[in-house]
């Protein structure tokens, strides 16, 4: 895409009213626009990075063999009534609304009462188990106080799963698999190396559940670390082991067994031999935009984001310096584009330094300039945003380097 | 995709609460669930037909020259209770919520008052325009009676394009440009020859507005052909001309020239001449479950839907009949979907009518059945959904064909 083509504009200065780096970095170049305190749009740039994440983790849940659906955000007071009593405004961060008959509704904060209701339908026999569901859905939630940017917000698209067993085996084996699923995600998205599967409480459904927390001054966890190579960790909320430094992290994925707390008395089937049995629940978590922000948090110098590559909104940034070098520049740009390479053109008419300042804020993992040097010599600049490093190469090189 | 291992389940029966023939058929069929009147889940299958159409509006949304970007469906009441000032609840058809704080929001109906104060900040200059941006966004609408299926809802996916133009002239040319794409994306979807582009009111904000309007005896609207050949229609609110039969219709898209309603005084930018104008506007919408239902109204018969290829959740409908074929049905499966063909495998035990009637009620064009004679002749019988027509032919004729 050509960058006089792309509405938004980067800033020179942080918004006053965001405290937070992701918030700062992120309005500065242009991925999010705030509506109001914890409610953001997503721009170009900052919609092909949630767009991106959304693709990643859609891959490891199909791999894990879920079906993906879409539910309400509307949800009926009476689902949330029965059950787990959840309708309390002191029990869930309810936003409700109502119908003109003056009925009252819930916007989804999470789904499993939803789910469980729907599925009554489908579930009889053992034979119509096991499977596991996931949706990206919007979920809404009224919190007192929003100050950390994408990190926690009123309004965010999360990715929800949830697993239906017929036994605690076959729920167990589901959720270490659902383990490897995460930490794939989290590898590809480039924090892997600071995430830790962390034991953490199970709230009133379980003794415990598992957290994926990522380390971060920005945090509002705070874990031990119980093994450095297996990322293995502790919520300090289940334990403080002594002799373990305290570290601050966010949690970037949960997952939880349910065992039966949901399906009691309403999802049920009969066994092999005739039996009702209650199904076995699990639920799993991501919020997209919190990864985002947090891979922000991770990643990033006092310049800007520092995008890995398989969440940057583009693969390459072309930039041009000169007037002279604009018609070679131009090629280069269709070359790459008609490669499938995704490129982000600066073709403005700005200083040399504008434009690095620019970059180096929108944090596109590798930069190609052009000025009269590589005009001369055919042979592209390539830097490394991440390092600095510097490669000099051919546009065929670069394609097969980007191809692979 | 293997049946066996598909959550949802047919049901011969239409449920009793619904009136309307698309949300019979897509209950039915399993594509979708009713949580209450006028809020609708989208199960496995319908989600991929709706992805499809998600896919080809982008596709020509993105032709245009279209951002696409995403905001958020709580919406600040400032934003409109400036401007048009349609905060009131006899306005527009509002769900409103409340922060912990008391201040009520509004849950987003649609988006020129957010979008344009977004804009705000990047529009300065006659160099920013002219633009446009359009979202695939949750829209949620407070309809007093909802008993249309998925044709009217509460909640529904909207792709709402807003155009940025400085001249009349530049407006008027993106529209006549806009029309064309919707042209394409009806008849992608298998409803292009019946659907007319229908001259409509401009309600508050204009004279004149397009819709594009499909014929259908569940439309709510009435429209008279003016020319069958150029697919041009208007709207009874406008005009009855003699002579014309009358035609019922559903509003499947609609396209507006605002003008400088919305922009006024907000939007604004310097010309050439380094005079303040007004930012031309237009707004361009489709309800993606509302196009999904009217395919289905267009597009079905009483023994279930007839999805077009483009739109349809899989290309291939495979049916496995007898025991002694399933190995060889097991390799037709691998070999197609190793061809990034889309199957639905149904390797139910099920008796052959049963099978053939939820193949006519899920409604892929394309069925392939596997019997004995099949596996003797290792020829495949396709049978069009559409027609009924059967043609037998190789595996490899038959990826041909798709692959065309």
């Amino acid at each position: 895409m050509r960058q006089t083509e792309l509405f938004t504009k980067t800033r020179r200065e942080a918004p006053k009213d965001e405290e937070a780096k992701n918030a700062k970095l992120l309005i500065r170049a242009g991925f999010i626009n705030k509506e109001m305190a914890g409610i953001y749009d997503y721009l170009p740039l900052g919609l092909r990075v949630l767009d991106k994440i959304e693709n990643i983790i859609r891959a490891e849940m199909n791999a894990l063999g879920g079906q993906e659906i879409s539910m309400s955000a509307l949800q009926r007071r009476e689902l949330w009534e029965r059950g787990q009593n959840r309708w309390a405004d002191d029990k869930l961060p309810w936003f409700k609304t109502k119908l003109k008959s003056g009925n009252e509704l819930g916007l989804a904060t999470t789904h499993e009462e939803p789910i469980t209701n729907m599925l009554e339908q489908f579930i009889s026999s053992y034979q119509n188990l096991p499977f596991s569901v996931y949706q990206f859905q919007t979920k809404f939630r009224n919190e007192e106080r929003a100050k950390s940017g994408i990190l926690r917000t009123r309004e965010f698209l999360m990715k929800d799963m949830y697993s239906f067993s017929r036994t605690q085996d076959e729920h167990d084996r589901f959720y270490e698999q659902a383990k490897i699923a995460y930490r794939n995600i989290f590898n590809r998205v480039g924090i892997g190396d600071v995430t830790y599967l962390t034991l953490a409480s199970g709230g009133s459904f379980s003794r415990y559940s598992h957290e994926f927390q990522t380390l971060t001054a920005a945090g509002e966890d705070t874990i031990y670390i119980k093994d450095e190579k297996k990322k293995e960790a502790v919520n300090k909320e289940v334990e403080t082991p002594v002799g373990v430094p305290e570290k601050k992290a966010i949690e970037v994925g949960n997952i939880f067994s349910l065992g039966t707390k949901f399906s009691d008395p309403y999802l049920s089937f009969n066994d092999q031999a005739g039996k009702q049995q209650l199904v076995i629940m699990g639920c799993y978590g991501i919020g997209l935009g919190r990864l985002m922000g947090t891979v922000v948090e991770v990643l990033s110098d006092d310049k800007g984001v520092i995008w890995p590559r398989e969440i940057s909104p583009f693969d390459i940034h072309l930039l041009v310096l000169t007037e002279e070098a604009k018609n070679f520049t131009d090629e280069i740009y269709k070359t790459l584009t008609s490669q499938n390479i995704t490129v982000l053109y600066d073709d403005r008419d700005l200083r040399a330094g504008e434009k690095f300042a620019d970059a180096d804020l929108i944090g596109i993992p590798a930069r190609v300039v052009v000025g009269d040097k590589a005009l001369k010599s055919k042979k592209l600049e390539i830097k490394d945003r991440a390092t600095g490093g510097l490669k000099e190469m051919t546009i065929e090189s670069l394609i097969k380097k980007l191809r692979k």
